[in-house]
């Protein structure tokens, strides 16, 4: 079907409104919000809920229309963004912003695919609730993109990622039949678990159109501690001690090495170091809780016990929370202080926490030695294993020389992640980013797997080609 | 091909040892240990390892030998026993037996499927840690079968189904390849969440033969509470109080009516009533933490602030440990009290806890009305949304009539908690025993994405036939 065509008949099911057409509107679908990545497309469709969403998807099937879902667009690995062949119909989720049932008793909220993630937990805190999911692009991201990448963040450590917080979906399926999921149950054992399958597979199965969520009891206070160390491995032995005494109460569980902190306080106005002397490595934690009285006697006992066996150096408690949110500040700030300093060749990857601290030495070394004078910008949600272990050019690096230095690290890094049982992509997904990467990393029986998955249910490859497989 | 050519063939893959032929000993493998389903095989095989596994798959792949896998083969919905056929090998797991690895810096440990879940429990605690699920049946039930359905059981609420406690599987396609996914990582977006497919297929589209668990900081100390109050509503007011005051430290929700206290005391020797006065229904409250000093005033606060505000009617705090035994004593005694009573017509349904008052008002209205005489054994992990919501026949009632009120008793009900986007099987699975209901309550989308899966990973229907699809 030509191009003309298909948009009169998808403007027959959305309205004139629910299309963008025009190259400067359609700039900020086409492109990735870090410009790394820049398609073209004949027409973005906005549906303004499932049953255009449907509609949409049966025209696609009709006419092999290659489709790729978009939420809020704000992914680190171009999952959302459509090739150059301009065949590629954009289907963005961001008029579907309904809230459609908020249930404090059952402890689930079901919103559409669209609505953003502060949206959602704004909703949740409005009937005395948490939603815990929380990342730094939480004010622009849409809870069915956070589903359709398995989302993480600074709380995964306590609430799980994503697909942990989510108990039913509402998927559009590549043919157009809708499958309503959208159950709020906690138990369920009658088949598989399609939900889990949907979440993280990057729209390569179907467009998340809704879903249930999980609420929690809200935390009513929380304390942190800013914590020096002289390596990994005592950051990594602080977080058992932590975990064996406080429980669920460690809410977040950071790590970040000296050469981080020296970044931020260069670039980000008013960050000062909350300790007085200089340590290898720091760590964040936080505690909270429903009933927060002993929260501080509590870490000051643990932090004590840890510095009295010469598990960690040195430490301060942040006792109120404008203390508590300086200390996020800083952790926070190392992605604008990245940016500022240079160009950062990132990995996003995850290991077992008992390897964690022996990569990073190996890690160290190994790309001291073949790699000479590059700095290493090491820190990440140590909690749960999650490092984004980068390493910094010059801002006025070559792009080619950019290039040839990210394949080469890339490899290095995750060579060295594969050989210890870690993940090339711990919260990020793999996109295009990641994709001929994954067949490296991958088994071929796991590969195999996933294919005949895809196959199975998108047997025209319509959705999102180019992504993830 | 003809069995003693098969047979022949599987002894050189397992050795002699690992067939069972004789009727006497396949006894336990063929039927259900409820009595209530009976099958036959050709043999029974027992491989070591994930390679014996492999070789017989591949086996039974060529000559296309249905096969049913079985761990402990404590089921309660037929799962896990061949049909009458003659021609289904069952492939037991009950000689993989080894824990493979426990890490308890990473909160991991790595288990042959044939481990039984007592195991898995005792190994966590010997290194200071705690593996959550626990059930009736975990002295003989294996972590594999546990897996294989999803089990569920009291620790739910805080913890989740074992879907929520696996980081990793090893599982046997199949067509004999083994897919080693046995990671042992909290994030990881690198694909499909296939771990989660595996887990709860009920052997329908492979064989679990290992996994790597996740552990828990112990809980160093409890207290709970029973609970008299006159209403399901009552119950699940208090619910929700308890989770906004005590948070994660909620570690069991469970409800059981008065008839079920009456039928405990009456056939289970030394039980006797918490509370002096006679309540509708009553609740078995428990938390534990990490740090427990603070929990019993935390809990007679909050019971204290229900009694007064009129949400429950009594309640006694259990202070050590051989009071909280005894209250859950009272709870466990149901299964039993049950047998000895009558003969009970089952159900495990889940709710969304806002849902659920409303339900059992419904049903119990329905119940008396259609079916007048028959007691109704209404109790359950409330805390899930889940309850056994039984009907008990005399002991003496003839087959014929079981099975007419039977199918009688699960229209009625199943159909009650259909309407209130309920689950017909929360935590025991479909197995044989919900199969042609599954048709009736599942849309016909979800069963095609499942039927499309299914032949997807397992085309010639090999794994389990007859179970769940």
């Amino acid at each position: 079907m030509r191009n003309h065509e298909l948009i009169e008949r998808l403007s027959h099911l959305v309205g004139d409104n629910g299309l963008v057409l025009d190259a400067e509107g359609q700039g900020p679908y086409v492109r990735d919000w870090l410009g790394k990545w820049q398609g073209s497309t004949p027409v973005v469709v906005r549906p303004r809920n499932a049953t255009e969403v449907s509609a949409v998807m049966r025209l696609c099937h009709q006419t092999r229309t290659p489709v790729v879902p978009q939420g809020g667009n704000t992914g680190m690995s171009g999952g959302a963004t459509p090739d150059g062949s301009g065949a590629q119909v954009i289907l963005s989720l961001n008029r579907m912003k309904r809230i459609r049932e908020v249930d404090p008793v059952n402890n689930t909220l079901c919103a559409d695919a669209g609505v953003l993630l502060a949206d959602v937990q704004a909703a949740a805190r409005d009937v005395g609730r948490f939603f815990p999911l929380s990342l730094g692009a939480e004010g622009s991201c849409t809870i069915g993109g956070n589903l359709a990448t398995n989302a993480g963040g600074t709380a995964v450590l306590r609430y799980g990622n994503t697909r942990d917080l989510a108990l039913g979906l509402e998927v559009v399926l590549p043919d157009g039949r809708v499958w309503n999921g959208l159950r709020g149950l906690r138990k369920d054992n009658t088949g598989y678990d399609l939900k889990s399958l949907f979440i993280g597979s990057e729209g390569t199965l179907g467009i998340i159109t809704g879903a249930v969520l999980k609420l929690y009891p809200a935390p009513t206070g929380r304390v942190a501690a800013w914590v020096g160390a002289d390596t990994p491995a005592q950051v990594v032995a602080l977080l058992s001690r932590l975990q064996s005494v406080c429980g669920e109460r460690l809410t977040a569980f950071e790590m970040m090495s000296a050469r981080c902190l020296d970044l931020v306080m260069a670039h980000v106005s008013g960050a000062a170091s909350p300790l007085a002397g200089r340590h290898a490595y720091y760590a964040l934690v936080e505690l909270s809780d429903t009933e927060p009285a002993g929260l501080p006697a509590l870490l000051e006992t643990a932090l004590g016990a840890a510095l009295e066996a010469g598990v960690i150096q040195d430490c301060v408690v942040a006792m109120n929370d404008t203390q508590v949110q300086s200390l996020w500040r800083l952790r926070e700030g190392i992605s604008q202080a990245q940016v500022r300093a240079g160009k950062a060749i990132k990995h996003d990857i995850a290991l077992p926490i008992s390897r964690l601290a022996a990569f990073v030495e190996e890690a160290d070394l190994a790309l001291v030695s073949d790699f000479p004078g590059l700095p290493i910008i090491n820190f990440g949600h140590i909690g749960d294993g999650n490092l984004h272990y980068n390493v910094l050019l010059p801002l006025d690096v070559a792009p080619a020389e950019y290039a040839r230095l990210t394949a080469a690290l890339n490899r290095r890094v995750h060579d060295l992640v594969a050989q210890r049982g870690g993940s090339i992509s711990a919260e990020h997904g793999v996109g295009q980013l990641r994709r001929d990467e994954l067949r490296r990393y991958k088994s071929p029986v796991e590969m195999d797997l996933m294919l005949m998955i895809k196959r199975a249910l998108d047997p025209n490859q319509l959705m999102n080609p180019g992504k993830l497989l």
